[in-house]
């Protein structure tokens, strides 16, 4: 089981001190975190780290996971999207079905704990089916800005009676709701699959296994096939790049079993990119496996993430984290992570056009390329690994529980 | 939330009083399930139904939840493969991995009932991280009965340490496992989305929702796109009945995101029915909609089953339920469910003709199609609904707590 000491080399002496310092008022206090088993952003990939290193710094945190039907998936993908501003056909069959769904939970949850921390719209309701005697969080990954104002006012019936929230930016703060919202920007674990440093020989080895080859320049874009990714845009784009710099593309992303609208938008663009995979220009994965990911991530030239919304972006982290330059949407949590013209380049969503400048750009010049990954990677150390998520919820805790 | 009562008109006073009984001597007993995150199998659904009555019955039964990372799955996956006899390269890595996350998993699942049941083999090691004070119960949803030898040695490390283990059939028993081995046939609920009575305009909504026309005689396999499912059999039976008989062919099943072949048999299946598909005589849906399930199951004139290898076949138990005669391949817990020319037929999977045969005879004669879809129905009321599985359940821990 990983341990703090594992991460001294990369963060240093200070960091793991002040853990330490942070739980020590902490020790025994019986945490829970609730998530969904609903697999998209990253979420479960971040409790899978914070819990065992909350455990190792001395707390009692546990984790349980709301089973979810297909139909419930269906329905709170809906409110997930309306969260994000979408209309909704809001009916009372829906909320039904997202509150029996936790209802049941509730019974075999079996939660007791000095404090309860949800993650994400799925679990929400919970609150509502427990006697409330410790304090509860919810942890909302979604950006919650601008929702359908429908159905934030009815979450608005459970978040009310959260003690504390946190959200992922300033930015998505809500001026009109009277509950501490603190803000915690999420990170990734460098001692994750999807992010450990790899011998050239690994990358080699993974990069033959799912048939990409490397000798043209490499742009990818690592995300599940979702409109809000727009893999049609990114498409539009190399086309562009690919007049002036011959290079290949790859999308990356599962197919998530969530999500139905997935498997239309995978074949749209593999319709439209037809000749392109066919001379091998353009490579579609649909599998899922962090070794993969990470030796893209570290072997692209560019890493293009073109967002129409985002939570945060952690995929954007991960590819700083190796010394890649990203040429991104300047949208939601991506605007926290890449300073334009230092670590790489913000775009409008829809600005094809200078999209494709910049990644030419990045192609043409190695130099700057570098220089600019140098940069990523010391803004990701400073501000989004795991420990420095660790500390902010210590903080947190040290403020609710105590 | 769903309760006793609720059965009473579909199974009987008898039965639900003989729950009660049963469950007499195990008042406030503190039961935990645990499973994995994998959706496949049935298994997540049978405990959503399973925990809530445990509970009614006045055990106090948790679920817990393991997380697995895409890493995880594909492993589990293999072994799960080779449980059922496939080759493996059985790597210290792959060992090393499984059991992480099970060490990882014991540190915050907080587990101290009395009494655990093990769903499946990706939580199967997890009792080597406590210290055993209760009975442990692993429930095993794969036919073992010829497994890879290496791996099920593996295994057999930690089934050794189990109080018992369930199997779903008498063809799954070891003979030289010393372990306490019981029978417990898998089971659907009556009153789930996926088996609930529906309404004509239900179906009917449903069906266009889809673009499922009915204007022809239905033949329907319900199935992930998985090689032991065997979609492409299905295909080729299909164009030797509709030699004999215009008809329609829905293939429906969703698409696993732990499972990267399920996106590679899809397409080929898509490739070879290009033709048929364009003229809507073969619907390819990938949704995961119960309730569209469940009309297709009562529209259906006729539901196949071309498994090569199958643990029980919950479709088939659902297929039945709905009166509808189901011709399916002699593996499994297929056996079990289908009396060969009563309430269906069974053929050897690779008989592509015999499939063909009967699913012909059967769209010709109707009223024989309709007598066995009755006796189908009474089958499944007798033995294979949640009522008879919770009884077996606590029959089994009457025996192991008290």
């Amino acid at each position: 089981m990983r341990s703090l000491e594992d991460y001294r080399e990369i963060v240093g002496d200070r960091v793991i001190s002040q853990i330490h310092r942070l739980a020590s008022k902490l020790y025994g206090k019986h945490i829970v975190h609730v998530n969904s088993t609903y697999q998209g952003g990253g979420v479960a990939e971040i409790l899978e780290s914070l819990v065992p290193l909350m455990n190792d710094a001395g707390l009692d945190a546990d984790w349980r996971i709301l089973h979810g039907t297909p139909d419930f998936f269906t329905i709170t993908k809906k409110f997930h999207n309306a969260l994000q501003g979408e209309s909704i056909n809001f009916t009372e069959m829906k909320k039904r079905l997202y509150l029996q769904a936790n209802e049941d939970f509730s019974v075999y949850a079996n939660i007791d704990h000095d404090c309860v921390i949800v993650h994400d719209p799925q679990p929400l309701p919970l609150i509502r089916f427990y006697k409330k005697r410790q304090p509860w969080i919810w942890r909302c990954h979604v950006d919650c800005s601008n929702p359908n104002e429908e159905v934030w006012d009815y979450f608005k019936n459970f978040v009310l009676r959260y003690d504390a929230i946190i959200i992922s930016s300033e930015d998505y703060r809500r001026v009109n709701l009277p509950v501490d919202q603190r803000i915690i920007h999420p990170a990734i674990d460098p001692l994750d699959t999807k992010n450990i440093e790899l011998s050239d020989s690994d990358i080699e080895k993974y990069l033959k296994k799912f048939d990409v080859p490397t000798d043209k320049p490499l742009i990818t874009q690592i995300s599940r096939f979702d409109k809000w990714k727009d893999p049609e845009g990114v498409l539009n784009v190399f086309k562009l790049v690919k007049e002036k710099v011959d290079c290949r593309l790859v999308l990356c992303g599962s197919m998530a079993s969530d999500d139905p609208e997935g498997m239309k938008i995978y074949e749209k663009v593999r319709r439209k990119a037809k000749n392109l995979i066919k001379n091998n220009d353009v490579i579609l994965i649909t599998s899922e496996n962090n070794i993969l990911v990470n030796a893209l991530q570290r072997t692209s030239n560019v890493i293009v993430q073109k967002s129409q919304r985002e939570g945060f972006g952690l995929t954007i982290t991960e590819a700083l984290w190796k010394g890649t330059p990203v040429v991104a949407s300047s949208v939601g949590g991506i605007c926290l992570q890449i300073i334009d013209g230092e670590n790489g380049f913000l775009l409008e969503p829809n600005d094809n056009r200078g999209f494709a400048d910049r990644i030419t750009q990045l192609l043409k010049n190695p130099n700057q390329a570098k220089e600019m990954g140098k940069k990523g990677k010391e803004i990701v150390r400073k501000n989004f690994l795991i420990t420095r998520l660790l500390m902010d919820y210590l903080i947190l805790l040290n403020d609710v529980i105590i």
